[in-house]
């Protein structure tokens, strides 16, 4: 079985014996996912672009913890929506090849549509 | 090689085709993580808890690529601060059956501190 | 003087005497402003709509506060963007009502676009 | 009547005539901040912070909407669950001009209980 499904197999017995998959509808864990993510920003939101590469030991333990509780959430909402969250990830990657060629947006940040 | 490296280095190898590594500093991908997650987040805005749990095929189209960008921001995310997120996420369940006993949670969506 | 204006000098006043200018740039202000939003979205993540009517005295104060800080947040970015937040939101809404008829979207939770 | 009062009667009128009420819960409405707050987000994305200080004509009008977007739904939140802005703002800053005292945080990004 692959770490993701593995992985998703857990969080379903952890919300399960918990009695907590009334909570987990879709629109629920969007919102946690919301506040999850919000953790995770307030991490580097005063930092520079430079300082935000370079870590201190316990920022980098902190961002750890708000990674995984962001993939959790979502691992949680594929699960629920059954999404295949790489398969996703595949069809999307591919469709940004098409979006994005690279003769066309080299070192450029903008957007699809403004190039 | 696990499917999580794989779509990694796809996305390393994405920026770097596009001289992108320049935006990708790990502040920026947080930003770029929450503008994604707003997109995600909007789908089910207007929704019903029920409703959500029956996405119409337009919006599990629109979910699933959603899902695609998050998880694809937050895994190059992961990359530029080299946090293992699987092994992430091991660590932070387990910290959680913890902070969350059976007994003391079942059937309740009460934080841990408010237990 | 508006009681925008007045709370935005004393924003500004509390930057300064703390040497904080530094720090807010509208690129990181944007930042802390997501990080307060998902902070408020904690507060009905795992509640129903109905509950979210509801709130009982103590999280009715937790959101008076996160209220507070998204909206200090935005007053300072509005200001250190030179936008006029009650302008921009006339015109904002004019334009609303343009895309909005009510004959066309009377009851209904569709995107303009959608319609 | 100030800016704020009449615009939150004009954002409730507006969704008056459409009947949108029902959508309007708190639950909803923070979601739905969520969304407009990813979408000014992505404006500072790709930028540095000196270029996030100098946008040019079109992000500078871009913004105005999303501030206006995100002040919109902050409003009629605040509305909706019987919060007063102005006052929430008073009583927060005053308890931050607690949190910070001048001479432990000037010139430091540290969280309160970090000092």
């Amino acid at each position: 079985m692959s770490d993701i499904k593995l992985l998703q197999q857990q969080l379903a017995q952890f919300a399960a014996e918990r009695n907590w998959d009334q909570f987990h509808t879709p629109k629920n864990l969007a919102m946690a996912l919301n506040g999850e993510v919000g953790e995770l920003t307030e991490i580097f939101q005063w930092l520079t672009p430079e300082q935000s590469e370079q870590l201190p030991h316990n920022k980098k333990t902190h961002l750890e913890e708000e990674i995984a509780d962001v993939f959790m959430y979502l691992l949680r909402l594929a699960d629920r929506c059954d999404v295949d969250i790489i398969k996703a990830c595949e069809t999307k990657l591919e469709k940004n090849r098409n979006k994005y060629p690279v003769e066309k947006c080299y070192g450029s940040a903008k957007k699809y549509n403004e190039l």
